[in-house]
């Protein structure tokens, strides 16, 4: 074990994530495209073919040489010989087009040989079944796509670590790529400790309360794209935590969550039974950060160890900040944080210098102003009902005394 | 069939989304909690009993009598008698304060019969074991929270069509509701036209191309919360398309997607099929917004049919603005839009009176400006390049003949 000196000195939030430089992607398999939603390509995906593979059309109209518009208008056109249709799906080529010749073709279809244009049907008119006139002259390349002209053969389509959104997938298909190499989704470790906590199902005795952090970290583990891993209650007692978290880290987990228990509190083993484990290497505890500041970070391995606050409300503002972004890094995303807005404050919000704040806020849309209002959600500590009414958290600069009413600051969005 | 006239006049977009008050609410069911992310309350959740169900310590430190530390200071500490421990996950009641008396309590303990307050152990000192000195006075109430006061017994928790976040999830987990009703996901079918594609795993014949609006338009309704049921690809064939189109209304689905044929040309039968389904009401056809104006809407019973624009690009954009909504409406969630946030134009961006445009945009964040700056993405009609490049849509009103560089503009936000 390292790092023994400071080590219950504060850390900044920057300082903390900086350790994630330490920590590695996890392996790759190959998805097909309907389970790949969402997830992150392991390495930059190219073209294996020409995209669109021929020289297309992008209006209902006329394909043509160029050339034999040139100089037409309102009052001249331009009389041409329609040699045939284009059938969707055929290929054009079956055409090839003389000086003074066309070929009527749809959206998508592919150009006939010598056109190098298509007229638009509005700028047309037919005079006989084999004759129509054009008004408006068209250049070369005109209202049509060449092959390639999307993604050459080879180009680079998606890089490595992108968010794979509905329209990613959707060129992926169009390219023939129907499988693609992602980052596995991280599997977490999640354990609740505490000697009055019961599973939710469950009868209360006196004293007790249901246990609302496996629940949340569970969902909070799925929407960053990883797999949860409930570990179920351990109660406050060193073997039996050391035990488990033991347990935990040989399924294997990427990552465990271990909320309670990590504050200076006599009952508090959490920072004692990560040092007790094999080969761990204590990385953090106590950020300068509120909520959250009794965070504890270990390292086994690529194995990254959480101490998370026992309140669900600080667990969550940790799980952000910190596990989110380790979670995004395990799985190769480039875009590992919230999405962050800006908002005016909708009243004055204090804070303390020394640490930053992350004020549970409300959003209000609307009035003159496009910019949404922050609207603190204040409640006692250990309260719930705050974290259900707000929407994200608006950050406060560690060294700023607060907000007035009607500044601009960001606001975490909670995703929803 | 109703609504012949004025049928290929353009409608506006608020008028369009008029027509969902025409749909209802589909089925409900119970779901567990960790199935119920991001899902919809079919009902106002209330709580089945209070939360917290004891009054609780929100500190570490001592269970007190508040009027016993009334008057205290550094100068003149309250001396108070410690009877003993209250062990986390124990009814505090098994003690009962006499004046003069304190219990040590860990945060989230049950306080003692008579207590009524919580002295932080950052201001008190222990003398001997049975004695400690408080120096600042607490008020009743201060640092603990009720018996009920997150939640009384019977207070709605969670509001009809809400989304299930994971903190909202943990607090029904904490009120020991571990299931859940929520209305149904939609079910989607989705069915491709145009004799010109094949599917992304199959060869290209010449003046071929490969489906990509299937794969696009499942994960936009996983995205949306809906179960996407891809119907294949269909020729431009009226019989075979209302047999495809008959054949999903009878699976049943919610909604049916048939992208391609839906302007004007001559092999656009998406609105004649539509027609001739028993018992369907054309709804609309044709939207004043750019791109998407083709968009055909038809009804039969409960179940939607959507024309959508061939071209992905267009039909996400319908999928954004209608499709999703609609889907929304569906499962019963009262947020139904995109995510919109405020940009600064990056550039001047010009747009047509007379219908809303919908300008893609690459969203960049720096400089000095905390807002993000958006640039839009052009490229020619029919490429895929710009909508892997962009963030979002671009909204420019129906009467603005586009914006300056440097000016406020909504965009919603692609979901990532």
């Amino acid at each position: 074990m390292k790092n023994k000196k400071g080590f219950f000195q504060l850390i900044s939030s920057q300082e903390f994530i900086h350790f994630f430089d330490r920590f590695a992607e996890i392996d790759q398999e190959m998805v097909p495209l309907n389970e790949a939603l969402n997830r992150f390509p392991a390495q930059d995906i190219t073209s294996p073919e020409a995209l669109p593979p021929f020289l297309r059309s992008t209006m209902d109209g006329y394909a043509v040489r160029a050339r034999d518009t040139f100089g037409c208008s309102e009052s001249e056109p331009a009389l041409l010989t329609v040699v045939g249709e284009i059938p969707m799906g055929v290929s054009g080529r079956d055409f090839s087009l003389k000086p003074g010749q066309v070929a009527a073709i749809w959206t998508g279809g592919e150009l006939a040989e010598k056109a190098d244009a298509v007229v638009m049907v509005e700028y047309s008119n037919v005079l006989d079944d084999e004759t129509i006139e054009v008004f408006r002259a068209v250049a070369p390349g005109e209202n049509v796509i060449r092959a390639g002209e999307d993604f050459e053969k080879g180009a680079v389509v998606l890089h490595k670590g992108c968010t794979l959104r509905p329209q990613d997938l959707g060129v992926l298909a169009g390219l023939g790529i129907t499988k693609v190499p992602v980052f596995k989704k991280p599997v977490v470790g999640i354990i609740s400790t505490g000697d009055e906590l019961v599973e939710p199902d469950k009868e209360l005795a006196p004293g007790k309360i249901r246990d609302i952090n496996t629940t949340t970290l569970s969902a909070l583990v799925i929407e960053a794209g990883g797999i949860p891993l409930p570990l179920g209650i351990i109660n406050d007692d060193f073997a039996t935590m050391l035990d488990a978290c033991e347990k935990a880290i040989a399924r294997p987990v990427d990552a465990l969550l271990l909320s309670g228990g990590s504050s200076v509190g006599k009952r508090d083993f959490t920072l004692s039974v990560f040092k007790e484990i094999d080969d761990t290497e204590m990385l953090a505890h106590g950020v300068a950060i509120r909520p959250g500041k009794p965070t504890i970070l270990a390292q086994k391995n690529n194995c990254a160890l959480f101490g998370l606050p026992g309140h669900v409300a600080s667990a969550m503002v940790v799980f952000y900040l910190f596990v989110r972004p380790l979670l995004r890094k395990f799985s190769g995303a480039t875009d590992a944080g919230l999405r962050a807005i800006v908002a005016t404050t909708g009243e004055q919000i204090p804070s303390a210098i020394g640490r930053e704040e992350y004020v549970r806020v409300r959003l209000e849309q609307g009035g003159d102003n496009l910019q949404p209002t922050a609207y603190p959600v204040y409640g006692k500590s250990g309260l719930l009902k705050p974290l259900v009414a707000a929407d994200g958290l608006l950050m406060i600069a560690r060294d700023c005394e607060g907000l007035d009413k009607g500044e601009n600051a960001q606001v975490l969005l909670f995703p929803a």
